[in-house]
């Protein structure tokens, strides 16, 4: 391993590598972390929800409240012996921190856990508040996560004026996108119904592959909006098709079809699912369909947290920044629907959810300047 | 258990359901057929080819040969505590014997073999061969059996001229219906493909249902033909279709669709398979599509030995038979390839391959009655 001249936000990035906190796990990353809050004046909330440890932590009650959030969950790591370095090491070599989230999302939160005590040790008296929403189910099914922490602060009137998800925005350089909203993204559960029965008697059946075909077909070709300045054209694809007894020689008496929009500010999750339903019944099929609303889109948009993030970036890495809405979807959403301010920024995703997930340990570094310019910008 | 007056057949017919011989097993059938058969004056030989025992027996040189076709083997019983009596007992109720291959085709065989008896005992010096082929894989993949004895048969020049395969081919009274030609029977197995990707990135992939829904539509809105005097109009059916990896946030790479024409003499297996092609291809596909013929289409018209299998019905039913080509497939397509005329006429298929098949004694002992007087018709 080489040394590196600034290692405070490298030593906590691989101490949470090495909690093997595979989702819904913490394995003690939560506490790592409080511990360091406390020490700076963090009031620490820790909130267990069924199988899913949630940190509220703040500091200060008044003025622009600012918020980190971020989640210690990871995804699996698949087989372990066919990474380059143990995933839960945390090694370095080459200047890159290698392991299990390193990139998504343990380094942004020693980032900002640094960043955070920089900031404060150098602005003791700072404006404003301060918080962190760290969940360990994001990767997970994000129920018993940071959206039951939203309820909670509802609940109590705690409103967050601005947030920073840590989530890896960056595509080939830190910082060269940052994610101001994001897509929506809506799921159907499509069975169609016929009649099974023998192919040599197919008067006798009803074969429902024959009759779904043209519906998806005209699906596929559907222009469901154009997008707008910060959004693509809402996305329709078909992820599973499943029809069939196994047999060559059965009509199947159904087929399911799973379907997923991604969906831009243009149009509703409502919308959506009336104009399916329009194609599906002008085809005159029998069916049942089940949606699941896997997140409302969000946007924030140009202000101040927009123009903060953008100037910090250029001022510690030189690169002129692109907001994108782009990608997945992320506890941002959950946020948002507050009316919270919502940016994400972290580091280049190119690794995540793979074998030998991998961070630059100079781009660590890097990436806690700009979390502690932005507290700056924003706090004094 | 009831008596009868003429219980020949029937005692054969129970004791061949007696022998378990669930397909390729043979269990015994064939050596019990073959000693009644020599000791008539059948010439026997047995093939066993792989795992299934095949019998060519034949009585004489010269003259028309008339071939009695058939199979000893029978599907699964399934859970055989939910049969009303023992599948392999072989009981009679109200008439009717019970058992798995009553109807599918241990019944026929019966009355084949006391047919044949009967009319060599009446006619020691007919005219013409009479042959038995009997395999024990008609309900397996059919590889082993029939259409390896006649390979061996073409191969030594030995020809049959008509044959009668005693296939349940009675609708609801012995007799109705005999099958004087089937369709033919031919897989596609497709497999198209796109490129993966990930939901939220759909313009970095290419999705394969989206591109091949609409040539599915086609396809199955597509006239292959009208059919003709014999046939009805050729169809097609999609009997299994299989695209994703499960997860709602992936495009697949591939779908795999696979689909079975059941066609008439009018058109050909070749035909099909460049009208698929041209349909996939102007659809623009990048696909995979290996084909298997199941069966070519055959058709007895009508002529000596439909005439004289249609007489013998009437004189020992008084029903007027109606010839179709409707239904699955048989051994038939093998035997008929090689030129010989072929009938299907066996007892009512309404259980079989079902829990409780069964067949009515009478119609068994009406059965070897028609035999007979086909091989009275043909060879006196």
């Amino acid at each position: 391993m080489s040394q590196h001249r600034c290692s405070d936000v490298i030593k906590l990035a691989q101490a949470l590598i090495q909690r093997p906190s595979v989702t819904p796990e913490d394995a003690g990353c939560q506490a790592l972390i409080n511990r360091r809050l406390a020490a700076i004046g963090f009031n620490i909330e820790e909130h267990f929800f069924v199988d899913t440890l949630n940190t509220w932590a703040r500091k200060g009650n008044s003025g622009t409240h600012f918020c980190f959030a971020g989640h210690t969950d990871v995804v699996p790591t698949g087989d372990e012996s066919a990474w380059d370095y143990a995933p839960f090491d945390g090694q370095i070599h080459n200047g890159m921190l290698h392991g299990r989230g390193a990139a998504d999302m343990k380094g942004s939160l020693a980032a900002m856990i640094v960043a955070t005590e920089r900031f404060v040790e150098k602005q003791p008296s700072h404006k404003g508040s301060i918080s962190f929403l760290i969940t360990s189910d994001e990767e997970g099914p994000f129920i018993n996560g940071t959206t039951r922490v939203i309820d909670l602060l509802e609940a109590r009137g705690e409103k967050i004026d601005m947030c920073l998800v840590g989530e890896p925005s960056s595509r080939h350089q830190l910082g060269d996108v940052v994610k101001n909203g994001r897509r929506g993204s809506l799921t159907g559960h499509l069975t169609v119904k016929g009649k099974q029965g023998h192919v040599a008697y197919p008067h006798l059946a009803d074969n429902p592959i024959h009759k779904v075909a043209p519906a998806l077909a005209q699906l596929s070709e559907t222009v469901w909006d154009n997008g707008n300045e910060y959004f693509p054209a809402t996305s329709f694809q078909i992820s599973n098709i499943q029809g069939g007894t196994g047999a060559g020689n059965v009509i199947p008496g159904t087929v399911y079809v799973q379907f997923n929009f991604r969906f831009s500010t243009q149009v509703t999750a409502d919308e959506l699912q009336h104009k399916v339903a329009e194609i599906l019944q002008n085809h005159g099929l029998d069916y049942e369909l089940n949606w699941i609303v896997n997140g409302l889109p969000f946007l924030t948009e140009p202000g101040q947290l927009l123009d903060v993030t953008l100037s910090a970036i250029e001022e510690v890495t030189g690169i002129e920044s692109t907001p994108e809405t782009s990608g997945g979807t992320s506890d941002g959403r959950f946020i948002a629907q507050t009316g919270c301010k919502v940016i994400e920024l972290g580091p280049i995703n190119a690794t995540i959810h793979q074998l030998n997930e991998c961070v630059s340990i100079q781009d660590l570094e890097n990436l806690a300047l700009i979390y502690e310019r932005i507290l700056e910008k924003l706090l004094t």
